[in-house]
């Protein structure tokens, strides 16, 4: 790949412009570093051609949609925030496999909210944030890629009527970063650490409920807060679906257990784990065992492999 | 209670005398610091009145029944070494509920193995390594208590004609290790970190099998083995019943999760996390998910309360 990132989003701007002509093209801004490079990267080809949506699927972190429509309004780029959220709870509810509920999520936002929002808008071509990582892994059948049709068995241009673009394909993590940088993004969203396609739903084992997605919010917030000033390249709390012992108001009781895991990485193939000062984490301890009806909080210490980043 | 341990040990060896008198007392050695000082006050005030035996409940660590046994046979103190493995393991069969695998436990050693072993000896005195801290808990409602057997309903004196004497009811951990090191019980015994009465089970989320059991077992090995140098009241590894994602040679995988927990005490009322330096935990990781079918290795951040020190 490339080392200059200005040549990279010319070219890319270039080939938007060329290939989407006088159509409409769309997009789905999950917040996260790569759909935000694509979001930019589209607009400044497309301008009013690109229509970019936000969808609220109820596995955000706390405040999140907002958050992003805000800054993506003060850019004068403006998103849709669509509300998903009993549609996406409907699919997940008794779900407790990782596969299926990877899938529920995949499911229904391509093959139903997705498509309905493309049908609606007349666009053409859906500009889409897969980097180079996510083909790799999905090859290598570690990842099941949560953004890529085919997985679906579906044939956008067949079932839809529309062509999927790639912009950025051939970046890896680092190199999102760095375009996101030169596009002038909020250092907060260039900067972010990565969240997954499937949100807070990959990190809750068993389950996901409304309760049990309020519970992982709130530590992932505690998380955040207490992490935002290291240097790791991706932090989260996971919810298990296994209870423990405990004692509150001395009586023995069972009790919801949250691990906070925390990795160092270039470009999320590897990670190891991140060194974090034992003050710091006594203090998450205290913070999330602090939440109604948790009573412990673990370390990961598996850097990948053999771990994945995320859980589910 | 009494600062003076050679006093303590002088009172009870008198007492436990005057008690038994000429009858047969039993006890059961589980090779904690409170059945073994138990051990050697019974012998030392009853002789070969004092039947010592051992259960293998098939719950024990590596190579544990033999090695205890030896010590005391050095000790010129005879154990009898009874199998009953197939007979626990098949109380435990199916169960998940933390009450339930407790109550299998208590009950096939009191109600079914004890019993049987105090018939066949014609003791009349039971002597048991109670200590303050189990007897503070079960008032509590903290910790059910292995060793009462009030808890099971039974009357030992109606039940079985004998009486429990309880030495160390006074003490606490410290008093204890104190009159070990008094008694002069090996140092690897004295200053022995507590162990469940429930042994491994204690240790595994969800059903205890053979294959489960081996698996915890091989773990508990390894964090001996590396925190043996440190100076922490109490250390452990678990398995949980939940499973992560990971990756192995290349492909994705649902593996195991074992916890490592290592806690600072003085009587196990309150703990604190051991701060276990970087390089250790980073050992442990590698060798626990080196383990087959583990992938993740967490470190426990939970001090008591509001987690208890052990897991079920």
């Amino acid at each position: 790949m490339a080392e200059n990132y200005q040549d990279f989003i010319d070219t890319q701007v270039a080939d938007l412009r060329k290939t989407v002509g006088d159509q409409i093209a769309i997009n789905a801004l999950s917040g996260g570093v790569d759909s935000s490079v694509v979001t930019v990267l589209g607009h400044r080809a497309l301008g009013k051609q690109l229509k970019t949506i936000f969808v609220d699927n109820a596995l955000m972190r706390e405040g999140e949609p907002q958050r992003i429509v805000k800054a993506f309004a003060d850019m004068g780029i403006p998103v849709d925030l669509i509300d998903a959220r009993e549609e996406f709870l409907d699919a997940l509810a008794g779900l407790t496999d990782p596969e299926e509920k990877r899938h529920a999520i995949t499911n229904t936002f391509y093959a139903k909210v997705f498509v309905r929002l493309v049908k609606e808008s007349g666009a053409k071509f859906l500009l889409h944030g897969t980097i180079l990582t996510d083909i790799e892994e999905s090859v290598a059948g570690i990842k099941r890629q949560h953004n890529i049709l085919s997985q679906l068995g579906i044939n956008p241009e067949e079932a839809y009527g529309y062509t999927v673009l790639e912009p950025l394909k051939t970046l890896r993590k680092d190199g999102v970063r760095e375009t996101a940088r030169l596009l002038e993004l909020p250092g907060w969203i260039s900067e972010r650490i990565p969240f997954p396609g499937p949100a807070l739903a990959a990190r809750i084992v068993g389950d996901v409920t409304r309760d049990r997605l309020d519970l992982v919010r709130a530590a992932t917030t505690i998380v955040e807060e207490e992490l935002a000033d290291s240097d790791a390249f991706q932090y989260m709390a996971v919810l298990l679906n296994d209870m423990a012992t405990g004692i509150r108001d001395n009586k023995r009781e069972f009790g919801k257990i949250i691990v906070v895991r925390s990795v160092e990485s270039v470009d999320a193939r590897t990670a190891s784990v991140t060194r974090v000062p034992w003050e710091k984490l006594e203090r998450m301890s205290q913070r999330i065992t602090s939440l109604p009806g948790v009573n412990r909080c673990l370390y990961d210490l598996t850097p990948k492999p053999p771990a994945t980043i995320e859980y589910v």
